[in-house]
């Protein structure tokens, strides 16, 4: 038997997972426990959270706040290559991007590698979401310093309030779970306010929460943005996300008027883009099959 | 703040989960805790393995052996699903099946909704997980006293190597981890047994371990399968699996001559099929969408 092994069976039978060795991410009936290697390598608490980076055993450096997994070196690129690539492959001229959130940098690592994008505005609320990634995570936070990007610490929400009709041709909400600063991210008025600063033929993806995990919020997330943009114009997508509880999770796309995102998909060009970036999750096929919903998904918003 | 909210909080803290309270499935890195209500519902050590029922928070009831998570009542119909109605769809002419494993029922309920099928041989190692499915989890194992259904207390591995040449048109993989007695389910001597005794147009359906959490026995398994039934006859697909560690689960379809599982299924009859017998997961888009594989999960089989 393996030490892990070893281990893994002592955890069973005593419930005893040594906490300063294991992160766990725990909603009271299910939790997702990591275990972690040496001190915690980073902890500050912030106006908003609790900010910390860990070292795990077997996925890399491992940011979270308030001890909800944002992301893992080894885990990440599934949830940053599916918010980019499929609004961007769908849409192939959008020039002007708004992030909001995405502190890590990793979003912001996979919109560069679109040409055609000529400015990101980045709006995170915590400035120390920025610094602990670009200390301890280099490989996500590689795009931070790009002369496309605009980033600021500012509120979101006031952010979207404040901006221009019409700026912007896609706008990525990059959010965590809807407690504490990122809360009213999740409300029709936010959405009101992104819907107004999109072009007429702009695009939006949203990290959209666990239909497993998270059932409510996201069935009433789905219903905000079906008010907003209209019941066509909402399509999830999910995502394997095995570093977050339940491993599945939803992203979804909404468009004003813009391109549909399976119907509209070239997809010779998207398998080029995929092979061109060797990149990690995303193909022109994944893109495709994230939008078929196992029918208990579907029942859970078309009966809503 | 919930109790639950609360409850998670203390956890998080603590690293103490109440070994009365929660069941903890863990592989010395990663693991997952179901919390549990009231007392163990069933427990017996039989000759090969502890097997335990469990009534969960918000997951049913919940069978276990070894402490890993077999099935839940609220989440075991995307697994079963999948395993059957796959090769199933792609296959309609299908007529004797073999299964192996599959002790909680659910394999021989989903079988048991396509008429076609004249015989049903099962062949499961434990008669405890029978028992206490009948006992304890009636919605899973209602197929079980189905009047095409043998149902024999044996040693898999034995009856393929004993079966008769091209007795069947599907065999089905339903096993366990590949520890314990599920352990020669993983090899090449077993699978060329599976594949001598599958008639000329032959397909199986394998349970091949998740990409993520059992990446070692994910790959080897693959290689194994490719070995025994050629490189283009070995398609494994992906499921949502939120109450196994990772959530990302696979599948593998293996054809000896028979349809290909994307490009030989009938969309309309299938979706059909799916929306009479109010299927939860399974459908026609997640069929096909299943069989699309992240690039890193392709990279791990085909570069193997």
């Amino acid at each position: 038997m393996t030490t892990d092994e070893q281990l893994a069976l002592e955890t069973a039978d005593s419930g005893q997972f040594n906490p300063d060795e294991w992160v766990i991410d725990n909603n009271g009936k299910t939790a997702l426990s990591i275990r972690i290697k040496g001190e915690c390598l980073f902890k500050e608490v912030s106006p908003y959270q609790t900010v910390e980076v860990f070292d795990t055993h077997d996925r890399g450096k491992m940011l979270t706040i308030d001890r909800m997994v944002m992301c893992t070196e080894t885990d990440e690129f599934s949830y940053h290559e599916m918010i980019v690539h499929v609004p961007m492959l769908t849409n192939p001229s959008i020039k002007n991007v708004l992030v909001i959130g995405a502190g890590d940098g990793g979003t912001i690592r996979e919109l560069v590698r679109h040409p055609g994008i000529e400015s990101i505005t980045m709006v995170e609320i915590d400035e120390v979401v920025v610094r602990a990634s670009k200390q301890f995570l280099p490989t996500i936070s590689s795009a931070l310093e790009n002369p496309k990007l605009n980033l600021l610490i500012d509120d979101g929400i006031k952010f979207v309030k404040d901006a221009a009709d019409a700026a912007y041709d896609l706008v990525i909400i990059d959010s965590s779970d809807p407690v504490g600063p990122s809360e009213g991210l999740f409300t029709k008025s936010f959405y009101q306010d992104v819907h107004r600063c999109l072009r007429p033929d702009g695009v939006v993806s949203i990290q959209s929460e666990s239909p497993n995990f998270h059932p409510k919020a996201f069935v009433e997330l789905n219903q905000c943005l079906k008010q907003v943009f209209g019941v066509e114009q909402v399509h999830p997508y999910l995502v394997f996300i095995p570093m977050y509880p339940s491993g599945l999770w939803s992203l979804t796309y909404c468009s004003k008027n813009a391109a549909h995102p399976i119907n509209n998909l070239d997809y010779d060009k998207s398998a080029k883009f995929a092979s061109l970036h060797n990149l990690r999750y995303y193909n022109a096929d994944v893109h495709q099959a994230a939008f078929a919903l196992p029918n208990y998904i579907s029942s859970m918003i078309n009966n809503s």
